[in-house]
């Protein structure tokens, strides 16, 4: 099955399973509406990709680990989207949830999609309790404190921000989750994998903030991005647009040098490469080595 | 030692190990301030009372669950009280947590609070691993799809609501998880638990809703409450001041009757007797059995 399609029927049986008789049906519509149609879902292919190479012996647990790291992805954009936030009009394409549904049940959709993850990790992978047990660890620490997505989110209410610390809480948390999480669902020891995601995370970001600069500036030497009018610590401002590039590059191939021994260890590398050439805005690929 | 201070030491061990260095001190602030002072610890005591009553044999395995089921309280009463919900200006005699430090951080110190529950359970009952799954699926059902907290909380946004399904997500669904959560950590089978705290929580919410009545209305048959305001449903609305005074007695006896066999039984039904006692506001004695 292809991996885009394992991941989203996983989602849909979770939200139909606890969604069932009870639940309140705009609740109900606006977790559906966070979680489908999905973005590109890199973090649970990336879990998935992992569980693979591990040489996956428990495809349950495989389902649960991707379901949980792209809930808790759904979950964040869904508050981070809100009024007090960024205030997005629209995500996905669609309106935002809280656009849709209002604020209220914008903040009770984030909070249930956080819930659901565990939900899924307790019950599906109880048959193995071990590795249910670090993989509610390995979510539950890309997602809060010390340095989790909501961590990220909090120093941008700190008068004093590190460029790095930052993107490796609000976006690398999560990347290293999902590696660390693929290798757990497989009964791998995990920690060796944080630094492969990490390393894919923070390209992304940085790779994000490049494609934020490209579509909305004429002069790409100026700064007009939503990151830069809220603020926020930004790679290409702090590097330069050729630093940034630079930067992007090094780390997905520090990533790929990451990839522990495994037994699918030469697909996975391959695979970092495919998918890091879509990483970089063909508008910027003037400034590629 | 006393279980209040036993629960506010683990509260606090819970805090300091998780939001060590790296943390976002302003975020860690807001946590901090929604989780101490505390209440009345209900829930968190009731979780220690029923481990207790079940000859409590892993004191770590019942601190975490007393812990996760206040932290949950905690973080619903920080997203409960932000401008899209109660607006609410003050919380146990402080700034409620908005107040003090903004609606960005009280969206994340609720999130992160949720976060820390699971943290918790997963770290200090990694021991015994299939009691910390049950206290896994008992606490993210009790805040979760279909009929916890959030579900309780999203049925203020339907048209329609059923009063008893209601309270039962919005206050019963934590209290059923507070004693089922006390019997699991002690290894006991904790499903038929749920009753008794499922009452206790209908009870305290009947409670709640006179004591809200008692506080604010001059004339008492005038439902001038801070749920009546909102339009929410309420017990002394529907079924009258004398009617939700009986019905209160009815489901703490309900409570002490529901026990099951333990080693604690009677110590437990008295204890329940004991704390039932308080929740009747005293304006309103002239209205009981």
């Amino acid at each position: 099955m292809d991996p885009r399609e394992r991941i989203d029927q996983a989602l849909e049986a979770a939200l139909v399973r606890q969604g069932d008789a009870g639940t309140p049906p705009r609740l109900m519509a606006a977790m559906r509406h966070a979680v489908f149609p999905g973005g590109g879902r890199m973090r649970p292919r990336l879990a998935l990709a992992v569980a693979a190479a591990c040489g996956e012996d428990l495809p349950a647990a495989s389902d649960a680990a991707a379901v949980a790291v792209e809930l808790m992805h759904c979950a964040s954009l869904v508050h981070d989207d809100l009024p007090c936030f960024d205030d997005a009009e629209t995500r996905r394409g669609q309106p935002a949830v809280h656009r849709a549904f209002g604020e209220p049940l914008a903040v009770l959709a984030g909070d249930a999609l956080i819930l659901l993850a565990f939900q899924v990790l307790a019950r599906d992978v109880a048959v193995a309790p071990d590795r249910m047990g670090r993989l509610i660890t390995i979510t539950a620490d890309a997602v809060g404190l010390p340095s989790g997505i909501i961590a990220g989110q909090g120093w941008e209410s700190e008068p004093e921000v590190d460029l790095s610390q930052y993107h490796q809480a609000k976006t690398g948390a999560l990347f290293a989750a999902a590696t660390m999480a693929g290798a757990a669902a497989a009964g791998h020891p995990h920690a060796a994998w944080g630094a492969v995601g990490a390393r894919l995370g923070e390209a992304y970001q940085v790779a994000d903030d490049l494609r934020d600069l490209a579509a909305k500036a004429e002069d790409l030497g100026k700064p007009v991005g939503r990151d830069a009018e809220l603020g926020r610590p930004n790679a290409p401002e702090a590097l330069g647009i050729p630093g940034a590039v630079k930067r992007l590059e090094g780390l997905l191939a520090a990533a790929a040098e990451a990839v522990p021994a495994c037994p699918g260890e030469e697909m996975l590398k391959g695979l970092i490469k495919t998918e890091a050439s879509r990483f970089l805005p063909k508008e910027l690929a003037r400034y590629a080595a």
